[in-house]
């Protein structure tokens, strides 16, 4: 019955993350059901699962208004390994909560985690002017706030509305279509998920401070035509101006141009941490080159058969 | 009087860094004193400057342990063309304000900015470890909410404590030493600053979404041993999964090495957006080649004088 | 009166090409007639240009079958600085020589020079299967060989089967089809002659012996889309081992990306002797990109108005 | 007792440097005794070895004055696939032979091979000033020339003075000092020597007519520290201006670097021809980097063992 470590209470957009990677069948459960575990952070999470005390962590890592979720990386990039073994898209879109029987012109106050209320900013001017927000811990805590009489309303979601029963006054509210925040689910190293053919590899490069080092490091990605889709560079935190990149490509571990890739990165870079291979569901680039065939042609000049 | 837009209420990080620019001569006032105009964020101050409301906007860019400042990112990638023509570094280093009297021990709660509760948590678990933590919506705010009786302690700034007639409980605190925030005075394009041999360029590159445009684009920076000092892939709102990248480089738009890369990025980039060229004070990185002797060889070639 | 030294004696192709650059104006004569200097090799024809006997010369630098011509080459990249000014190329056909009166079947002697007998090997097989070879030191003084009496036929040129006052048993003659030579005017160094949109540059690169220094070369001119039409190494006559190299690529060095590209290489390369940009009538390859725009765009922002 | 064909007759340097190939243990005899093949040419040697004629050929590649051999260069890539499998290089320095009895101030006559000539051209101006150069087909046919009373005296070989009962008027003669041939030894396609650690391999690349494609090539070898020792271009004899690529770099095809390199090679230009890895005796270049720390690594995290 392996735990699930996520950021709680319940009914945050995590847990409803976590749900449906369960649902999909992602995570790697031996069949088992799985038992979430709610803690106070994403950083908290992923300590859980370094401790010991969760077998998974499903944690953000990305959205697509704010770019990557900061703690995520630089708590996948510091201490012990840890590896990546699905990802789980989610369009964000907030249920607005309140207890049954308040309508809108009952609002005056509004609970709100500090990102979902930058995010439904303009809505809330254009249908709550009045109401005045009211700082909440998380989105389930800003139903919980409600539930408690804290606040009349919340910025929460569909599960926490739910959970706490709650009512809902607007449905999929969110000021910018298609926002989407997209989570990984987290463990301790171990075999990658198989090679699917839609894949997505993470690493965490540290460079020697050399101009080009950065192009030298990315130039084995596209000389074997390996699609890049992310890069981020993170102060080391040994001081202003010295970075370590996150990098994302298209491919697993076991394609062969990926595990060329990975072995030239090593032999380039000052140190590069492996966060994992795993299936994407969906193409999200350029699939890397297959080597099968340029394998055999060189066997057949090593045996001497051109 | 130039006016000069910045996070306020007076006393805040942002304040000192815009008083110390214009100590250091830093900002083109023509001469004459300045105006600080404080606005309720960096995004505001920003557009303080757009709107004609203000000369220029001093504005945090990076610090050493969060990484860039992504609203501000946002707001100079995004909306009408503004240029950067000053920075300066400030060491992150709090002051713990209490109302004149108060000792540690009448600390019950601690009122303050959730990005510098996070900085000095530590200290705050050592020195005041039962004090309850208050939210505030800055750093000056946090004096403002002790001046005001709401909290009995503040974590804020030297130049907010004094403003609002605290005492200094405990000076530079942090929990994580060489903390440091660079700002950077942003105004409405214009001629940058005279090239002073240690300078910064940023641009912000829009690619084609093909695999190696962006290895592509920084060889035009590497061929040319330009030191490429941060790269950041921001989303581009559009979507998840395409991205606009913050470049900063060792160098002046009139240094001919970065007058060849701009243009090579220019041919070669779906868009090119300039955030200016500035000195930097000190040397931050390998210092752009000169061209001048190849380009005293190429002009004896054309007279036919080799 | 311009002199312009080739390899003789009279009636060499070597003449004929320069009769031809003669007549399409592609020899800077002042409007003056010309003055052809024959000469006993193309490299004496150089050291004419040097010595100041002659204010140019023609000579053969490439032909379809045997590659480059060696001797030309290393007398260009050695010695004083020369420069070419024009190209001209001429298919290669030969002229089978006699007396008049004399019929294939009295043929029983052909003086040939070796590099042409090697050209119509297997056309004597066919047509003149019991003549006997006799070596010569040019195709005319082939022609010279038979009206002279020292030889039953020759395979010569037409020019000089007309200025011996021979008759053409066979004309055209070749192997293989589609062979070419290309000459090249050569002179001191001077302006080169005007950008016509559809010119050639040559350079010979000495470089530091290490690994990659090529490849980091040839990308200066990779990056600026700047088409390589020909390289070729050579040994420096130091040693086995070591080597410069010969490039030909299009464009002309008034041409911006041109002149870019040889900056760089005179940054890069431990020596670049130049050899000219000349026009070549013909596009030869794809034309080197226009930098205009992006130098006018580099323009308005030094203005501050993008 | 494998037939290894090489440029006759009897006393050529090519027989000189086959026979040094045979005393160093290089020609894969089996423990058999070998037995010499004189061909009339080097293109006539590879021939035999594609008729089944030899099984090896003995063949000069470079050498250090006039560079690649063209014929051997154009034979090896064009026709049935063929292999080197070992190299020798030899001094070049003349034997002037003259019958027994004849002195210096008897000679009126010198047979030479015309590249020969060239090459002691100073030497005889100033020690045979009157003596006429009469053309030989190679430097043992010079010796014969002189055996037979064609001439006085032999711009030829140690090795052909002795074979033909000559005298040795003058060793060692060559104007430029260091001139050495490399030799190869080819046969048809089999498994490569074993790798030695001081090794070379060596392709004919046939490139899409792109610009940028030569360069691309050559950077899959470079971003793998793979050193080049040599490159040639050579018409491809459909015209000019297109080309095909002589490569040769330092390593073996068992090398890990360089097999990666062939397969990236395979995959990116138009044609690949392999002419072998075999060993060189002394490095001759930076020896590819090793891989196997970096697959260890690979291995490793595919296992879930960072």
């Amino acid at each position: 019955m392996p735990g699930i470590a996520y950021l709680g209470p319940e009914g945050t957009f995590t847990e409803a993350a976590l749900r449906a990677l369960d649902a999909n069948g992602l995570i790697p459960s031996g069949g088992e059901s799985i038992t979430p575990i709610p803690t106070e952070s994403t950083v908290a999470a992923l300590a859980a699962v370094r401790a010991g005390e969760a077998d998974f962590a499903c944690v953000p890592i990305e959205n697509s208004i704010d770019g990557s979720v900061i703690p995520t990386l630089d708590s996948l990039a510091d201490g012990a390994p840890l590896q990546v073994y699905a990802e789980l898209t989610l369009d964000v879109a907030f249920t607005i909560a309140v207890r049954p029987g308040t309508r809108g012109t009952d609002v005056t106050t509004i609970a709100a985690f500090p990102v979902a209320a930058a995010q439904v900013k303009r809505w809330l001017a254009e249908n709550l002017p009045n109401a005045q927000l009211v700082p909440a811990n998380s989105n389930a805590a800003a139903a919980q706030d409600v539930a408690a009489g804290r606040a009349d309303a919340a910025v929460s979601t569909a599960l926490a509305t739910e959970r706490y029963g709650l009512d809902t006054l607007a449905a999929d509210v969110v000021d910018e279509a298609n926002a989407r925040t997209r989570f990984v689910l987290v463990g301790c190293p171990g075999p990658p998920p198989k090679c699917t053919g839609a894949d997505r590899t993470s690493v965490v490069l540290q460079l020697d401070n050399v101009p080009g080092a950065l192009v030298a490091a990315m130039t084995e990605l596209a000389v074997r035509d390996i699609d890049l889709t992310r890069i981020e560079s993170r102060p080391t935190r040994t001081g202003l101006g010295t970075y370590m990149f996150f990098l994302d490509f298209v491919g697993h571990i076991d394609d062969d141009s990926v595990a060329e890739a990975m072995r030239a990165l090593h032999r380039r870079c000052a140190d590069v941490r492996y966060l994992g291979s795993w299936p994407t569901g969906d193409v999200v680039g350029a699939a890397p080159p297959p080597f099968d065939e340029a394998a055999a042609w060189l066997d057949r000049l090593r045996e001497g058969q051109p």
